[in-house]
């Protein structure tokens, strides 16, 4: 696939900097650079430069005045990012310096990049499949090592490299199960049955595994998610702002002062932990509280962890009717009581405290949150419970969703396909099953897409990439 | 002069983007480079490749995990901006990875760049004069087309050729003086005083005309100073936010809310304003008050343009103590009388009002800033009221208020010199004031500067310039 349009976009973070590199690409790339390019020597033209070389000279506009003095570096299809002849023009980092040397692009020809256009030409180019491209935006996002690591993985075809394993295994299941049909009319079994079962169910092995990282891959990605709970008033906004550093929630004296959940991410030691803040739980008539508390409940168990916070000037009368409740909701999750105000009690208040909680198994925590005590030792215990693998670099783990889901489809059809060989199905049905596994790894790679999935998908990139 | 470390630093604007590129320079450049990247082919070397050439590979870290595929472009001494050998890391523009990229190679040896450190060393290498080196930051920083152009005339060395050839016509002129000092007991007159007054009275109006285009180049770097000024609670704050488009100013029904001066500059039609919003003035017990009042005094005398801000509906008693009083501080100022409240009044009432006014020469106009009536009319008023020349490309404009300042002591210096040449005093004392001259021109090229002046200049710079 070729696109007919030269694109250009400023590639570089928006705003003032040293320098600043404006992208174009196209098969006019470099025709439309050399109308705006001056070189310092005679009779020079971008047209004539080798690939991967760098030349000095001026931007210059249509007046002959001269807008900058740049590098302008050429690459020529199909050694380049997109697989198209590409010119970058590195300029000073005026803001307006930028815009100026974008308009004369347009003005030369060049037409403005959609957001993720660089990419999605580079994919369409065959330069990378869709889920190295989608790779690339998260290695441009990821803000911890993990994250990080997970995205260049991707980038680098970790995750493109099973799935061509899979497809390759499918197409070699399907072929067998196909020549049969073909002799259908003769009645015969070329594939031995039993020699299927075992093909496929190694197939549902590797789907499940890939699918099953996912979980630990969307932590990495975009935080564990911990569930602040606990009765009104116990400080549980207090606590947020602390281990977010910020002023996020509102903060006030008030009982069931924070009725939305408000989320926010913090990387503690390379992790990056999503906190949900979240309504009070208390028997209250108020609607929309009530509604909030539903919420409560529901959040919990999106959460991985679960902070359980314990006011200790004020242990409610109903510790067995929450223990219960917040225990239904946490069961298989990291539970931590947090006992808060602890600044506020004698130190033989705790023994009668404890006491009180003696139902509960968990891990127990003193802190207060407003005299920030202790808050680094519950800050550790979340790294402890967090119990996150390492991902190491060459690992496989699927972190996107819509990679996730098609993931979860390809599983249920090779499932079907299981479930056919046990119950002695006709060929032409398992036939169709395995195809259907196989469309669905093809979404990943970008092997089935369409328009609306690739605008999806390059739509929330950046300008410029 | 040659530095003996290699720096590095992000030179593209901070953030998050499409690419970002990191600069190393210095001696050993190529080889911390070489360190931290790893090509596709085998036996590859950075040090091995030509100038002005890219090289596509891996960013890797002591552990061999890659942690970017990057773009790498060689530029060899002297031919690099800043002389010295020069490498641009081409990266994703996640903020991760350019600081573990950063990390990579403050580890490798080199040193993280000071701000501006890449433009002190092209000056210090002799690839610019100081005042190209400060005309970077002046175009990094331009925001309008007429400040672009002034920093790229003297980036591009336009003012350091006039600085030359002042230079140059000083030092036959102190050659012609000093001659005589060597055979001064002889008593000879070897130049002959009437062609060293031409000479020294050409050389002043050359100064005299750099220095002079200060106020047209500080104008259009910084903006035109418009003073508004007028009684309290004419609505100079919310005229201030229409012309601003924004609420920096507090506006409020109290009478004397603005106290103290608020300034903020708008780009209307390319030419940037810097307005000054002052205290109403009026006779006042307030201490306090009374020195805003005095200094809305001080802002007229500074401002080019001068609004006079009178409420339609109710014009104060003491026109003609105000018409004096704001005549005597804004004479030889472009004054432009705005009736505001404009919508409050019956169209007939506008012909009592003007003659009240009728000791007032000026232009007037009329509208209302809070119904946003007729504020369009009042920009092009403004507009007019600037009258500033157009800076065409190759025009050398004085805009930096250090080069200004240099300016004046040469001047001064050069004036010296003509009295002593009216005055007949010895050569001696003639020798000292050329020298004088030069001295001060040579601060603007930098040919006469220490630590302390070249600390000064490059601290402003954005890292990574």
């Amino acid at each position: 696939m070729t696109s007919t349009t030269t694109i250009a976009a400023i590639s570089t973070p928006p705003g003032l900097g040293g320098i600043a590199v404006i992208r174009v690409s196209g098969s006019n790339a470099l025709k439309y650079s050399n109308i705006i390019f001056s070189a310092k020597r005679e009779a020079f033209s971008l047209l004539q430069q080798e690939a991967n070389t760098i030349s000095f000279g001026n931007i210059v506009n249509t007046k002959g005045e001269t807008i900058d003095e740049v590098l302008v570096s050429v690459f020529r299809a199909p050694q380049s990012f997109t697989g198209e002849d590409v010119v970058e023009i590195s300029c000073h980092g005026s803001v307006f310096v930028q815009q100026q040397i974008l308009h004369l692009l347009l003005e030369s020809g060049c037409v403005l990049a959609q957001p993720g256009e660089f990419t999605q030409r580079a994919f369409l180019n065959g330069k990378m499949d869709l889920s190295q491209a989608e790779a690339v935006a998260d290695l441009i996002a990821s803000t911890s090592a993990a994250s990080h690591r997970m995205a260049m993985n991707q980038m680098r075809g970790g995750f493109s490299n099973e799935l061509t394993k899979l497809r390759t295994q499918l197409l070699d299941f399907v072929s067998l199960v196909e020549l049969e049909l073909d002799f259908n009319e003769e009645d015969v079994e070329f594939a031995d049955r039993n020699k299927l079962k075992i093909l496929a169910t190694n197939i549902e092995e590797l789907i499940m595994r890939l699918s099953d990282s996912f979980r630990v891959g969307n932590a990495l990605k975009n935080g564990i998610p911990v569930a602040l709970v606990g009765e009104t008033n116990v400080g549980k906004s207090t606590l947020l702002n602390v281990l977010l550093n910020e002023d996020k929630a509102i903060v006030s004296d008030i009982h069931g002062t924070t009725r939305d959940t408000i989320e926010d991410s913090v990387n503690i030691d390379g992790v990056t932990f999503r906190f949900i803040d979240t309504a009070g739980i208390r028997d209250t008539k108020d609607k929309i509280e009530s509604m909030g508390i539903e919420r409560t409940y529901q959040k919990i168990e999106q959460a991985a962890i679960v902070l359980w916070l314990v006011d200790c000037t004020q242990v409610s009368e109903h510790i067995e009717w929450l223990t219960e409740r917040i225990a239904k909701r946490a069961a298989g999750k990291k539970v931590i009581l947090v006992f808060n105000k602890i600044d506020k009690i004698a130190i033989d208040e705790r023994e009668v405290l404890n006491l009180l909680f003696d139902q509960f198994e968990g891990e127990r925590i003193y802190i207060s949150a407003r005299e920030k005590i202790n808050t680094e030792g519950l800050q550790k215990a979340l790294i402890t419970a967090a119990q996150l693998p390492e991902v190491n670099p060459g690992d496989v783990v699927v972190s996107n969703i819509r990679h996730y889901e098609a993931l979860q489809n390809a599983h249920s059809a090779i499932c079907r396909v299981i479930d056919g060989l046990e119950s002695g199905i006709s060929g032409d049905f398992l036939s169709q099953d395995i195809r259907e596994c196989m469309h669905f790894l093809g979404e990943i790679t970008g092997q089935i897409s369409n328009d609306e999935i690739l605008g999806n998908i390059f739509g929330k990139f950046c300008i410029g990439k």
